[in-house]
């Protein structure tokens, strides 16, 4: 059945590409965050003027799916894994604009007197990253226990945040002048929490994929 | 051809659904603004404790989905309508959780003395609601002007983020008692900012299914 040798070929590379495209993005926040703590302007600027490769990749994944969803017309778990295929490059292409985002927080930053030593934020964002690459992980391998490990990071990561928020809205009572700056590492701190929510997103598509086979196998005896 | 008419029927279904979900999202972001500017304690616990409607409903969106995909195999717009559905109610679903955010950052705020006369915020909150409204009416009629209409809002709301911002930055610098205040309304402002943004997401969903309704065409001529 050359057919569903072509098939399964065609879904070995959408899963390929959702994971260059995940390595991107897990590159753009480590980025991000690694430029903001070095201090790195030229590094941010770059960040910030990076070419719309992400926003490419989306949509060239989204027309290989919706190619396989029409000629193909795949059913069960299949029909589930392109589907989330979508939102996956979707989530993905978001967490692209965050690392953005943290750039643009970070710069303006840079600017002031350091309010701190930064070290919640850089765990915020190794754990950002971890839960992306886990819930990719989880994709390829379709290991809903993989996947609900990537939801109880995502709990870590509301902690540091809230943390962080308490700490700095310290120092700002205390310090009008740490306002300015203060304000930008809250802002960071919640991209990244948003980074993770994405994350979260991509492994809840991954039990959903996962549940519909177990269903599709359980009928099947 | 009894089969068609029941796959439009079933269509125009899937279409009711989702604008019934705008609906109640609308209503909660303009309860969670109202009650802000109201001082309205009693009403912000009753959004924050709010049921999970939102999330069954988006539950049954996908599933009635992906029964279509899998039961009627559509092709080209119909193809493209179907899964834009699932993308609308994961939008959908957001927004409701960003009026929760909305009242959580407004509980705080009103345990504080007032910062200023809360005026922006409400006008973004009316932007962002007429921004889902007219998405999901451009999603109904297959409207790409005015989905289109929809990017142009969104620049004004992000335009509206940034002043209340630069605004509040000022009131935090001259006074440290209207910081953890103003850090509140400075959430809020950005809570609303991503229910743009959502909407913009549902309007680039429109253009991307009327446009390929429009190739569809241009190809039969």
């Amino acid at each position: 059945m050359p057919e569903t040798r072509h098939f399964a070929e065609d879904l070995d590379l959408l899963k390929d590409r959702l994971l260059w495209m995940g390595g991107l993005v897990q590159k753009r926040v480590a980025d991000g965050v690694n430029a903001l703590v070095a201090g790195d302007t030229s590094k941010l600027h770059e960040l910030i003027d990076s070419d719309d490769v992400l926003n490419k990749l989306q949509l060239e994944i989204d027309d290989t799916c919706f190619k396989l969803l029409a000629l193909q017309q795949p059913v069960a778990s299949d029909l589930r894994l392109i589907v989330s295929a979508i939102k996956i490059s979707a989530d993905l292409e978001r967490v692209g604009d965050l690392a953005i985002n943290i750039a643009e927080a970070a710069e303006p930053y840079l600017t002031y007197r350091p309010v701190k030593a930064l070290i919640d934020l850089p765990r915020m964002g190794e754990i950002a990253q971890q839960m992306l690459a886990s819930a990719l992980e989880a994709f390829l391998t379709n290991n809903a226990t993989a996947a609900k490990s990537v939801l109880a990071a995502d709990d870590r990561l509301d902690a540091l945040k809230e943390q962080v928020f308490r700490e700095l809205l310290t120092y700002m009572l205390g310090n009008p002048e740490t306002v300015p700056p203060a304000v930008e590492l809250i802002f960071i701190s919640r991209h990244l929490e948003r980074i993770g929510d994405h994350a979260t997103n991509i492994a809840e598509d991954v039990i959903f994929i996962t549940e519909a086979r177990d269903v599709r196998h359980s009928r099947r005896k």
